[in-house]
């Protein structure tokens, strides 16, 4: 198999919508978000990133997964736009984390250093500056995941191998009233920015 | 009126329907996004942009914008979601970017610098570190514009003050191929992580 997506960086990227917390902390399932998929998959494309996961135990939202990248890739959709194709390939469903770092390692041949983000992140274990140089140095394949609903279960962040910091404006000008609500959309091309951007 | 964005920029953002354009590269107007409001707006708020215009000269789409904004601004989808508020309270349609930059002069006192954005920007004439540096100088109000469908139409990129370079993959990291088909919210996100991101 080739390698077409980086010169020596193997990195993945995990959107989970199971096991999240809801506004009022409690564990539950969130449900598909059609524009999360596209909008990762291209900031992923653009990026190098080797495979999206939408991990979710549910059965029908992981066909669901399924139809929405068939549907892009093969006949009418990949016609329309070729570039959005491109993308969309790299999107697979997965019944769970742990999943998605057995298709890695059976892929890659090693398992994947994991790193997670929130918008609130107190135990935050590498800097960003950190893990990009980290990235450029590991052999090991890379898998940063993201949370939807209210952010990942706090089981998946005291797993991970590596917690990043919440993303936060300069606090020289910024509001610097610790406001970050961003999209998981949002969230995501900035971490990829941040970490495999060009400086 | 008091300045809650920010300490000492004012910084603004424009998403431009018109003109832009298409595939074949003719002009042409964008239809309105819902999820692009939401985004960009939350984007926005937490990096401490002062207002987001979005600009169409279509008035059944401006009033579209009003009744999002209404929306989530009063009644029942501010109750539900505060956060949410607080950031579409910032969003404001304009019937053109000349009213966006009027409107902001009679806000601030000053005519903006005009700073525009695209995937393909052959003629950058600041690098993001030089604006994000100049942000930090300059007295007069800065207003960040994004296009929509293919791009911003030839005559929004000459007419600004500054154009941005695209948004590519460290070259050292990435796919190496040019690929950077981000979607306008991605975009938009990843542009104010580099301009007013903690770093």
């Amino acid at each position: 198999m080739t390698l077409e997506t980086s010169k020596s960086i193997r990195i993945f990227v995990a959107l989970v919508h199971h096991p999240c917390v809801d506004r009022t902390g409690r564990e539950y399932t969130t449900a598909l978000t059609n524009v999360d998929l596209h909008d990762i998959a291209r900031s992923g494309r653009t990026y190098g990133v080797e495979q999206m996961f939408v991990v979710t135990p549910v059965t029908l939202q992981q066909r669901m997964v399924g139809e929405v990248v068939d549907h892009w890739t093969t006949g009418e959709g990949a016609r329309r736009n070729e570039r959005r194709a491109e993308a969309m390939r790299r999107v697979t469903a997965a019944a769970s984390l742990a999943a998605a770092r057995d298709a890695i390692a059976e892929r890659t041949g090693a398992s994947p250093l994991v790193a997670v983000t929130s918008a609130q992140m107190p135990d935050a274990d590498v800097s960003w500056d950190g893990l990009r140089q980290r990235l450029r140095e590991v052999t090991r394949p890379v898998l940063v995941v993201f949370g939807t609903g209210w952010g990942l279960a706090p089981s998946v962040l005291e797993q991970a191998d590596l917690r990043l910091p919440a993303i936060i404006a300069d606090p020289e000008t910024g509001p610097g009233d610790g406001y970050n609500h961003l999209s998981v959309r949002a969230a995501a091309a900035i971490t990829l920015d941040r970490l495999l951007g060009a400086r």
